[in-house]
């Protein structure tokens, strides 16, 4: 703010930044959530990570703590030596990259939350529900018998892939595995998180009702829990559009990522 | 959520199912308000019933009550034994299909409120607004002579239209007849359709001021009081899009009403 | 309302009004934001006035009064006798705009709030912010030593260019000047502003978060502060869009500024 006759060269708007991302998945998927974005992209000359944690893919652990799935992050994150990088978390992968970035925060250039959930310091990601969400969550475990979450179909069909047709939600459905659910109960000590210098993007797609709007969604009812932020918005649902426009995610991922 | 290793096919998603609508307008409005989505719509080979119903049309009853508007929509669907459909509601709509579902609900496949009223039980369509509306309301109620709203121009170019152009939004209004004010006032029981397992969801054009957001426009102010419901939304207004952009409303109502 | 058989002739909504706007920018901002839009609308041939007011521009006046912008953009108005115009304030702006109304009510055609401030009686644009953001603004006053506010470079990336790359963001900070800080600060007199009969719009970029959304953001958070206005919605932010999406803003001041 110091030279108002500055030229400005909107042909500076298209250098495209190469970008280091690791991204981390929400419940009820597995890493290969972020397939297609993730082709996108490396098409695209971007570096992606997209690690499996701990107690999740096709062979989920019922027991598996938010600790443990951390550490499995965190581990891997210095295992390859990954720098400078973008951290992204979608949905409950949102409070996973919160505690991770405690861990490695020199190594991590910026978070970007992808309608992902911003606990506030002390609460879990169910604290986070209406109560009849919360209700309705025990219930689930309970009916599990094994401490993990089904999502009944026609819950999932309307809210975490309402963009998709009818056949490809039921593909979504199928391949989604049972969630433990330990670590959505979780309550998250997150001083640490607050108190980091870390730029933060929050990236909401406005169809996303997987976290419900009453009064707020995603955002900015998760969003205003990070202060400052960079927001980028775009359209689709909770997970179907990461199939469907995998493309458009990728382009959302760069804009919220880059510096 | 059974097989993680499921194979996620996106030529799937391109799967057109075919649908029955019944369409019901809204208030200063006739059912030719559906014309050209209709026309979309059958183009694609859906089948779709836009009935005016009881006290509206060309020739308004000041005096038509609620009950009387459900049941004509109820004989309609009977008569024509009309099934597994689609219910569709815009504006004042959604209390008609909301009362019409509780008659017909083994016949009707899903609800779909479009930028609809969605009054908790016990509340009328006016009970849903700010009290400065409210007594606008009455007061153009009163000024009518004869138990009907006629809105100010200046009111519904600004906010039923405002996507329009002065000349189309001149048009639109002229064509708009006075609204029968009895309705509108009328408290709904709806303990019943609250109680039914039908699935629903919310089509919300951005733009669509005709409700007042303060704090909230229709998503979420009335999408909320549906509990759990598919969101779809896409932009435009009030009125106006169903002239201008019929075939993005009618690709709209699609994925708002498909299984 | 009146002729229910009345045609609806979607032709008729291409007609183009010539319109002759009055565009006033916002803080951290000169006259050169409107530079590209300006051009467009004029091509469109549309008449845009983008004059520069008091204390701003190249070289600011740190001790410029509220009053004195004002006054410097009546003048403008009065000297070359601009008649029927649409007035249009960006951010900032929006204050201004709402006082230069209550001085030349009988000149505007139509207000055009563009993610503008829309201060309550009474009230700054400084107290329409959440209490961190009054606190942290107060800093900044403080560290000036000139009663100026520079914003610090990281929150002016990611809260005023959130949608520009890196490089076209640090050119446009360049050429942002220092801001007075007393005409944030000024209580402003707004109640004939709130008397006056001249229609409203309000035009929001939705990815602007220029002013926080805790809870809302401009709209409906300053927006409902207008009672009955035009909304008219597209994508952007608060800044970079002027520059890289010249064309579709100018579109939109026409949607939001004609009859």
């Amino acid at each position: 703010m110091t030279n108002p006759s500055t030229q400005i060269d909107l042909a500076a708007n298209t250098i495209q930044e190469k970008l280091t991302f690791v991204l981390i998945h929400g419940a009820w998927a597995t890493a290969s959530f972020w397939d297609n974005t993730a082709a996108v992209l490396r098409e695209a000359g971007h570096t992606v990570h997209a690690p499996e944690y701990a107690g999740h893919g096709n062979n989920i652990d019922p027991q598996v703590t938010h600790e443990q799935i951390v550490s499995s992050v965190v581990d891997y994150i210095t295992q390859e030596n990954i720098q400078d990088f973008v951290l992204v978390g979608h949905s409950f992968g949102g409070t996973v990259i919160a505690k991770v970035a405690e861990f490695v925060s020199d190594r991590v250039k910026r978070l970007v939350f992808f309608d992902a959930f911003v606990p506030k310091d002390g609460e879990s990601l169910l604290d986070q529900m209406p109560a009849p969400v919360q209700q309705a969550f025990h219930g689930l475990i309970q009916a599990s018998g094994n401490n993990t979450i089904t999502l009944p179909f026609p819950l999932f069909r309307d809210t975490f892939v309402n963009r998709a047709n009818l056949h490809l939600a039921k593909q979504i459905y199928e391949a989604s595995p049972a969630e433990p659910a330990g670590p959505l109960l979780h309550k998250l000590d997150l001083k640490k998180f607050y108190s980091l210098q870390i730029p933060k993007s929050y990236l909401f797609l406005t169809e996303d009702i997987a976290y419900p709007p009453a009064p707020f969604a995603f955002h900015p009812g998760q969003s205003s829990n990070l202060g400052v932020y960079r927001l980028i918005v775009s359209d689709g649902d909770h997970i179907s559009t990461a199939y469907t426009h995998a493309n458009v995610l990728a382009q959302k991922l760069v804009e919220a990522g880059r510096d």
